[in-house]
């Protein structure tokens, strides 16, 4: 076994500095951070895991596995029109990491902590006799009231998709097989939430959520909530040529881990849609449109295929 | 293997009724949780894992692991005088894990939801190859800026603790040697935060910590933390007759998991702590004095053993 650092030299060396100076980590000496809300804001909390080989395969740079935990967190923030604060981290850790892979993790959440102007505000190190594993537990606001729902759909609201749909589960299959691009690599190892567009969205979606379990089981948990159902033209979801070479329709409409924002909009807010997009220099696409019909399901035309099944699950 | 309920049965049957109703849940619709915190309130957050097999023994009973869970991150909050408001909880089950067991963990949190008051606010659920655990992220509330820091500590400052020491480490020895009895199989299993006393002591105690690393290495962190050094009389340290008669004084001294509150209070103030405790029901025992010297050394008078570990770690 590799030399090791006990946990408070960890805490010390590798996680302080994380904290980018925040006066409410309390520079990780008590154990709890403080946090001191501004009047007129909301605080939006979330709390995702993610354990090295069951949400990863395995085998990823440790900066790419700390980057993939924290953006999982930021996007289910953006989808709900939320501006990121910081994050808290608790991590598992078996015997046989070392301390130099340990380090690579805390460079990946030193650079999106760059990135994203994000602080480590506390967290937990332990022991594990099982995979490494981490949780956070991101913070972020919106003005008082003004969090996008999923439960807010309504009949006739246009259905929009962020970026492109599939790339991950795809690069996923295209990894395994041996021949994946450096871009479904990427796309698989490390989401770019939506962060910037998301809180531009306040005020202009009337429901969203992000798209992690896949296109179709996600936009079904959104008219489940909304007491909607909704109607979308397969041809119409944007695929990479990367995920149409590798990979068929079916897979990148059922395939989870695009952390893409799935969104309904008022037909007259269209043109605000769009100069949002432009203004965050990413495309958006309409899919479809809420229709009637309280039970949340989703009508796929254009597509010729029987789903196997309806959503992605770790559990 | 037993018949398994998927991830969103397992939330609707077993989590959703633990956020009480709170409106700030949002029914465990949304993925994350909304807070709209009170002018003239600071949120003090802290987040803590447990892990099956290293911070227990393996063979509790569910409802215990979850209690155990809960109250350590209980205990961090009110050593800082907080009140607790909610909390966030992940869990990664691995397949050897029954719906009945987490049937019966579900129902440790629900007790102390009912005990504490204290909604569930959000969390995520994941399948592991490796041990159950439970990362959970508690958030609390003071009145804004009187947190009860670790590093206020002053020269002259009456050291306190509550309850008695002890019990835990020595409880867990107990029971790996078969002769536990019911009261430190308790104190083990199932800590009994402070959570009433705690914001007691905001505008009393100068500096606060929770004994879970070990009556004295807690003590070293709070001295560190205040630059300040520590004399203690080791036979005015609280032990219960169960401790005394299982258990050495070293074993109190450096033992772990005790959940009790460590602080550092002007001797003018010893008439209010003792009130306080009074109206809390618990007992409190003066053990020294903070002294000169920014070493955050702790100096042990009445004690003849050598300090085989300062502390307790389980990284």
């Amino acid at each position: 076994m590799a030399a090791r650092r006990g946990e408070f030299e960890t805490i010390a060396a590798l996680f302080r500095p994380l904290t980018r100076g925040s006066r409410a980590a309390l520079n990780l000496v008590d154990d709890v951070a403080v946090l001191s809300p501004k009047p007129g804001r909301d605080l939006i909390v979330t709390a995702d895991q993610l354990v090295v080989g069951i949400h990863t395969l395995g085998d990823e740079p440790p900066a790419t596995v700390a980057q993939k935990a924290l953006r999982r967190n930021l996007s289910d923030l953006a989808a709900k029109g939320a501006k990121p604060l910081g994050y808290f981290l608790t991590i598992a850790r078996p015997k046989s990491i070392a301390d130099r892979w340990l380090e690579g993790f805390a460079k990946g959440l030193a650079a999106d902590g760059e990135f994203y102007r994000l602080p480590l505000l506390g967290g937990d190190t332990t022991a594990t006799t099982g995979p490494f594993s981490v949780s956070i537990t991101a913070i972020g606001e919106t003005p008082t009231g003004k969090m996008i729902p999923r439960s807010g759909a309504k009949q006739g609201d246009d259905i929009w998709v962020t970026g492109t749909i599939g790339d991950a589960a795809i690069g996923l299959d295209a990894i395994r097989k041996g021949n994946a691009d450096a871009y479904l690599k990427r796309r698989y190892r490390v989401p770019d939430p939506r962060v910037e567009f998301g809180p531009m969205l306040r005020g202009i979606a009337h429901a969203a959520i992000d798209v992690s379990d896949g296109l179709l089981a996600d936009l079904g948990h959104l008219c489940a909530a909304s007491a909607v159902s909704a109607a979308i033209d397969a041809n119409a979801v944007p695929r990479s040529a990367s995920a149409r070479k590798h990979g068929d329709l079916a897979r990148a409409l059922t395939g989870g881990d695009d952390y893409e924002i799935l969104f309904a909009a008022p037909k007259a807010a269209s043109a605000k849609v769009i100069r949002a997009a432009a203004r965050a220099k990413i495309a958006v696409t309409c899919i479809g449109t809420i229709a009637k019909g309280k039970s949340g399901a989703v009508r796929v035309a254009g597509a010729e295929f029987t789903l196997k099944r309806a959503g992605f699950t770790h559990f």
